[in-house]
C-alpha cells in the first residue's frame, strides 16, 4: 500500500533531520547485521554496507566512525533491544525466568539474520584479535553472573535445591540456546528451536526443583 | 633443536618427491586452519596462505586448485582424523560412546586453533550460499543418525529406557558439546570443559538408563 503523503506540519527543520538521522542509522544498523552476518567481520565492507543504504561512505563514516564501532553498535543496540523487550523486570521466580529464555529463542525464531549474525560473530570473537572478542567475553559473564544470581535466589526462597552447582547450570543454558540454534541456522528444518529449548529447561527445572513440603 | 640431516638413502626419486610433497600438503592444512580460524573463510586469501607456507600462490594450487576446495579439504580431513582416532571401532555400550565424546572434548583442548576454526566455520555455514553450508549440514545430519542408531541399540538391547526421544536427545548432545566450546573459546579460563561436559552426560545418561531389574 503507497504511503499517504499527508501535508503533517513539521514542528521544526531540526527535528525533521533528527528523524531522517534515525532513520539512516537505523537502515545502516540493519544492513550491517546483513552483511557482518553473511561475510563476516574482516570481509564486510563499509564501502559496500554505506553503497546498500544508498549513501556514500562519507555518510555512513557521519553516523559510525570505523567498521570497529559500527559493529559494537550493532551488538550494543541489539543486545538492548532484547534487554528491554524481555529482560527489564526481574522475573518473579526462576520459573518465571526460564520462561522468558524461551520467549528470546522464539523471538530468534523470527529473526534469522540476527541469529546468522550472532554465530558468525560470537565464532569469530574466540580470537583474542578480533575486534568483538572483549565484548563477547564480557556479555557472557554477564548473562552467567545474572543468572548465576537468580538462580542462588531462588535457591534462598526454597523454590530450588540446595545443591546445585549454580554456574554450571548457567553455563549449560547458554550452551544449550547457542548450539541448538547453530543447528537450526544450518538445518531450519531439523527441529523447533523453542519446543527443544524448553523442553530442556524444563526437564532441568524438574531436578533442580526443591522437593514440596 | 635442529633437524639432524643423517644420509638415509632414498629408496627412489619418486618417493623422495611424495614424502616433500605430503609435508607441503600438510603445511598448507595446518596453515589454512589458523587462518580459516583468524580470518574466516571470505576474508582469507591463498595468497597470504602460500606466503605463511614460503610458498607460491601457483605452488598451493598445484595441490589445491581453489579456496574452496582448500577449505573442504580442511574439514574432510579434520573430521577424518577425529574417525579413525575415536570412532572407528563401534562402541560397546552408550555409556562407551559417551566416553568417546569426552575423549573428543579433551582433545579438543589441546588443539585451540581447531575448535576456533570450527566455531567461525560452523557460524558462517548458517547462510546457505557458504562453501562449506552442504558439508556442516550433511555432517550434522550423519553424526546425529549416528548418535540415534546407537542409542535404538542401547534401547533393545535394555541398556535405556524405551521412553526417551532419541532424535532430541542426539540434537542436545551435539548443541552442549558446540555451545560449552564457544564459552571456552572465549575465555579458556571461565570452566574446564571435558569436565563440564562429562557431568552433563552422566546426569543426563542417569535420567535415560533403564531400571534395574
Amino acid at each position: 500500500m503507497p504511503e499517504k503523503k499527508e501535508p503533517t506540519p513539521r514542528r521544526s527543520a531540526g527535528r525533521g533531520s533528527y528523524a531522517v538521522g534515525d532513520a539512516r542509522r537505523r537502515k545502516i544498523l540493519d544492513t550491517a547485521v546483513d552483511h557482518f552476518g553473511r561475510w563476516g567481520f574482516h570481509a564486510s565492507s563499509l564501502a559496500r554496507i554505506a553503497n546498500d543504504c544508498g549513501i556514500t561512505q562519507g555518510g555512513l563514516l557521519h553516523h559510525f566512525r570505523s567498521k570497529e564501532d559500527l559493529l559494537l553498535s550493532v551488538l550494543g543496540q541489539s543486545e538492548q533491544h532484547d534487554v528491554e523487550r524481555l529482560f527489564s523486570v526481574e522475573p518473579e521466580s526462576y520459573a518465571a525466568y526460564l520462561e522468558t529464555l524461551v520467549a528470546l529463542i522464539e523471538e530468534n525464531t523470527r529473526r534469522p539474520g540476527i541469529v546468522r549474525m550472532y554465530n558468525v560473530l560470537v565464532g569469530e570473537s574466540g580470537n583474542i584479535g578480533h575486534p568483538a572478542h572483549q565484548y563477547f567475553k564480557e556479555r557472557y559473564a554477564r548473562v552467567l553472573r545474572h543468572t548465576v544470581e537468580l538462580l542462588e535466589g531462588a535457591v534462598r526462597r526454597g523454590e530450588l535445591r540446595a545443591d546445585i552447582d549454580c554456574r554450571a547450570v548457567g553455563q549449560e543454558h547458554l550452551a544449550v540456546m547457542d548450539g541448538l540454534q547453530i543447528q537450526w541456522a544450518l538445518d531450519p528444518e531439523s527441529m523447533d528451536v523453542p519446543a527443544r529449548v524448553r523442553s530442556f529447561l524444563e526437564r532441568r527445572y524438574a531436578e533442580m526443583a526443591a522437593p514440596r513440603g
